[in-house]
């Protein structure tokens, strides 16, 4: 792996994480896997451990719903030869939800976005590779739900970020990923 | 057409149909058409109606709200040069509906991930190339319906598997059909 | 810029917009922005002033949430070196809106879709390249709100439409845009 950044994009259920787990696998050495979930209910508790599940049981996990910049800077000071963040979707709503109501509008979109650049720096100084999954969440109708809307555009801003510091970008559809960074027409 | 299954995938009035039928139109004889659509409405009669203005009068149509593995086997011993399967997704719902309160939700997706591949079983044994018209439903945000979640889950599994089972996959974004299991980066 | 009609599509906050003006600032002479927003909120009155800031302040703009072909057809008369049109959705919620319960589902297809076929040929008949942008909105999950279901559809439609005009499609995601016109399948 020459990359030091890469990122995994696709909708739920796309393969995108199996993909990244098969990329960070092919590093020569320990995987460190950085886990955003928080665990609320019954039903993120099943979407977690089917995660599990199919992770080798020698990776090492880090949990980082919050404080993901520095959870990865300590990732990547120990062994690991390449670090699997998933993703930064379920981190940006960790983020959202914990500002929301206590600071405006404005104010959640700029403290998201600085800590979401926080963590694709910590990405870049790194000599491991990190790899980053996230997910398509702007191609269905606007929703309903103010929040919702919110989310959306602050995913989207995230994605962008995300794909300007990565050395490579993948999209993945029905399991199948294609590199969309290295064919993009740039102006 | 040497490729025997061929999976077409995209949106909501992306133009994924109108892709797949030119696509069987190209056989060298009678085309089987097999329908999942299950008409319990107004606004689902004028769906259906719209897709069968638009098929050549001589295509044979079967119905497969259910058991799609054996009428596609039925449909596979008849004359036709090519069958066209609209499509995964309902099919999929059809069967989620079916179950929906009489099984546990990991029996649910497991019966229903078994059924899709007796269908994919059932497509690759015939002579005749098979095509599949599926759904992109996880682009979106989360949806608030839990029974929602679960159909997008499921409906990403079954298009992972679909996707294996291909020699050829096409996503249809605005009418246009791009190949991207030709084009995928294997790991 | 060679081509005459130019389609940028996405998903919402992919970097359509801002791909689509960096499209337009080639252009060798003045551009004319066509804005579809109808401001009848905060919250849309803040995404129009994100976009407006975004914007070189030469620019002329035109305000056509109706009738967008009369004003295309204006600004192509005008100065103008390059027109961007942002954006086809929304003009297509404008005009739903407009016809919602005046006239028959049917109808309110056949009219917008009229509409549409009026501005991409008023967009083929000028000089001056003009570049349509669009948004993805059929890849979530089916709406439960039938306006949205509609909406849904012709949206569908208007970008099969827009892309069969267009010389070039573009599909941004993740700020990355690919061209999918040129490499799409054709039967």
């Amino acid at each position: 792996m020459k990359a030091k950044v890469i990122l995994v994009t696709g909708g739920a259920r796309s393969g995108k994480s199996t993909f990244a787990e098969q990329l960070a696998a092919q590093a020569a050495g320990p995987v460190a896997y950085i886990a955003t979930a928080q665990v609320y209910d019954e039903e993120m508790r099943h979407r977690v451990d089917l995660h599990q599940e199919r992770r080798p049981a020698h990776w090492q996990t880090y949990e980082a719903p919050y404080h993901a910049d520095t959870v990865l800077e300590e990732a990547l000071q120990g062994p690991a030869q390449a670090v699997l963040f998933d993703c930064l979707t379920l981190y940006t709503t960790n983020l959202l939800l914990q500002l929301a109501e206590s600071v405006s509008r404005e104010q959640r979109a700029a403290q998201i976005l600085a800590a979401i650049d926080r963590l694709l720096a910590a990405a870049r100084q790194g000599t491991a590779p990190v790899i980053f999954v996230t997910n398509e969440v702007g191609m269905g109708i606007v929703p309903e739900n103010p929040l919702a809307r919110e989310y959306r555009d602050i995913a989207g801003w995230v994605n962008q970020r995300a794909a300007v510091a990565a050395d490579q970008v993948y999209l993945v559809v029905c399991g199948l990923a294609t590199e969309i960074k290295k064919n993009a027409v740039w102006l």
